[in-house]
């Protein structure tokens, strides 16, 4: 696998475009990705009970197994917006099918912003046929920017992969940077690929990749409204289909997680107000979802990321985060790691140089590891701390 | 009912006294309280699967049906301090227990503070001959100062009522100001009374009363290794034996469900860094487990407690949490109030004067009431927001 610059439009027969429709006051705020030729298409949505009218539509719109184009907007959810949301999503869909010579359902739309506020769809229909008048193999980085709200560096990747004698190529954007928690991060991700595949592979392979990356990781254990994962796969690479029982399979899969996990990475990284990077390690759990449970518990307990922030080696709130998990397990038998340093064995604090461990909590990436000793299951998220940054930024984000 | 000035010592016969041992560099940090007859007791532990030494202690103690005397520390959760920090507690109970010629399961002990420090019993131990010579009836204030950690506010309270001719009184006092959340609110808190009850009606009051009151607060969904609430009823107000089946224990049962009342709403009030008292209501949910996990969710969610120390009308963050609970409800029939004005309308926004809006997010007291539409259940949960100081505060605990 190579790592190569750009993102979006990488892949073979795709381009992008954005620009500013007035949703936001300035910057880009909608943006089109488009291939030339059908692909194959699939997506994964968010959990939340309270879904987005562009969740909606995009959903609907999947049922035909080839999609043409990706229409986002940020500054505004289009959540809670009753049937006039819902009408505006499939209107953008609409209009960009209208001016591109589709179908509406070859359009699949996504939104992210602020809940609650109808979505000013005139001034985003009356930019539309800029949208596709400016589509573009350059235009990529521009979507990757367009769909940013709180984010502060921009997320793209892209790759390439042999199979067989063809390049294949992946790109990738996300956006993301508060109400991020497992089950499908808060979060949009747009994949696009050139490989030749059936949709049945796909799916799995999306599947794996997101239950690896998006799905482990979490900012502040919130899950939005809008959350979605969309991959299109539109085969102009060439060369034969790949099935889910091929060895070229295990290739794309390989690929597609190294793209998902490194967004996903940028994602946490980028964490509102952010300033650590933090490894949470569940070891020997009796079950997946007893692990899961603990290492959630972990990474949204706010005492636990404010100690992260401080830089204050107070682990006895990690003790205590995972005690109170709901999950069984011998406190008699726990073991916590701050990096490679055991400071509770066997549920007793182990004498530490408090030095040495306050050095541990300094660094920018760190590391926590709970050893249940009960199985072999093991569960691993990527976490951050919560600063003062983070509550300016949410304490205010409407007004 | 009428409210008394006082707290733990106003009940007949208990006695109390509180001075600096050495735990904590200043400030009173140990403490007892004394009934000078056998008095009936129970008690309500915490959830965490982690459980500090004196939790295992008092558990043990409480076979014994009556109880004399409680002893804590602060400063030190002696917790994660293993076959020490047992042997530790026991000897807090056992040198009580010889100064007062009692035996140690007459004593019930308890710690607050920091994780995996151990237990300087030392220094306790030499206290102790001075704290049970200081026992006194002033004593009282003394005592719930002294278990105070990061409080800024002392928490007393203490009621007389009424049963047949006797003057019967209940006093309490508790702590805790973080680490609170549903499922004993991280805390401590103990009752005395002097009134005449049998273990089985005591133990149901209790927990009927803490139901409705601490396990229904949350500041930041956080459950402590320590958390425990004890009574003591000593019976020395005389009068007729109170079971459950009288009408007598419903009026007793009254008074203790308004002392744990109040001494919960003076936990949220003084939660850390707090700045607003927020009630939580849902409405017509399908049963009690869901309401409460939603209420949970709602009361635990980071973004939707910086909007509240914002004042930023931010409602589309209830709705997100909400469907975020994995609780089942219909998305298109949820209504969200803000106080008493109705922001959403069957899963869809209803146009409100923002200024009207910010003017209800300004208020110190907010209520926030979601309406499922879906059966008759109920669940309340109190709670704060999310500020700048709570962050400040828990960033360098133990630095």
């Amino acid at each position: 696998m190579k790592i190569i610059e750009g993102g979006i439009t990488t892949a073979k027969s795709f381009k992008a475009s954005a620009l500013n429709s007035g949703v936001k006051k300035s910057g880009s705020d909608l943006a089109l990705i488009y291939s030339e030729v059908p692909a194959i298409a699939c997506g994964m949505f968010t959990q939340n009970r309270v879904q987005a009218a562009p969740v909606k539509v995009s959903r609907l719109h999947l049922k035909k197994i080839t999609s043409q184009a990706i229409i986002v907007n940020s500054g505004n959810a289009n959540c809670c917006t009753g049937k006039h949301g819902e009408d505006a999503a499939l209107a953008m869909t609409e209009i960009a099918a209208n001016k591109l010579g589709l179908e509406k359902e070859d359009i699949l739309v996504a939104s992210t912003g602020i809940i609650g506020i109808p979505l000013p769809i005139e001034k985003i229909k009356k930019s539309i046929p800029a949208l596709v008048k400016n589509l573009s193999k350059a235009g990529g980085h521009s979507v990757a920017k367009a769909i940013m709200t709180t984010d502060k560096t921009v997320k793209e990747l892209s790759c390439e992969i042999k199979i067989g004698k063809q390049s294949i190529r992946l790109g990738g954007i996300a956006k993301g940077a508060g109400m991020i928690c497992p089950n499908m991060a808060t979060m949009l991700c747009f994949i696009t690929t050139d490989v030749h595949i059936t949709r049945r592979a796909l799916k799995l392979a999306l599947k794996r990749a997101v239950g690896k990356s998006f799905n482990s990781i979490s900012i502040d254990g919130e899950t939005s409204t809008n959350d979605m994962v969309l991959v299109m796969a539109n085969s102009a690479a060439g060369g034969d289909l790949i099935d889910r029982h091929k060895e070229d399979f295990e290739k794309f899969c390989h690929a597609l997680e190294y793209l998902t996990s490194e967004l996903a990475k940028k994602i946490v990284k980028d964490g509102e107000g952010a300033t650590k990077f933090v490894e949470i390690m569940i070891k020997n759990a009796a079950s997946n979802s007893g692990a899961r449970r603990i290492a959630k518990k972990l990474a949204n307990s706010i005492l636990l990321k404010t100690a992260l922030f401080g830089e204050d080696p107070n682990w006895g709130r990690i003790a205590s985060a995972a005690g109170a998990s709901g999950v069984k397990f011998n406190p008699h038998k726990l073991d916590i790691y701050i990096d490679q340093k055991r400071v509770l064995k066997d549920g007793t604090a182990v004498k530490v140089d408090k030095k040495e461990l306050i050095d541990h909590f300094k660094k920018k990436n760190i590391n926590i590891t709970i050893d249940l000793k009960r199985g072999n299951r093991v569960y691993k998220v990527w976490t951050t701390d919560l600063s003062l940054d983070y509550i300016k930024l949410n304490a205010h984000y409407t007004t």
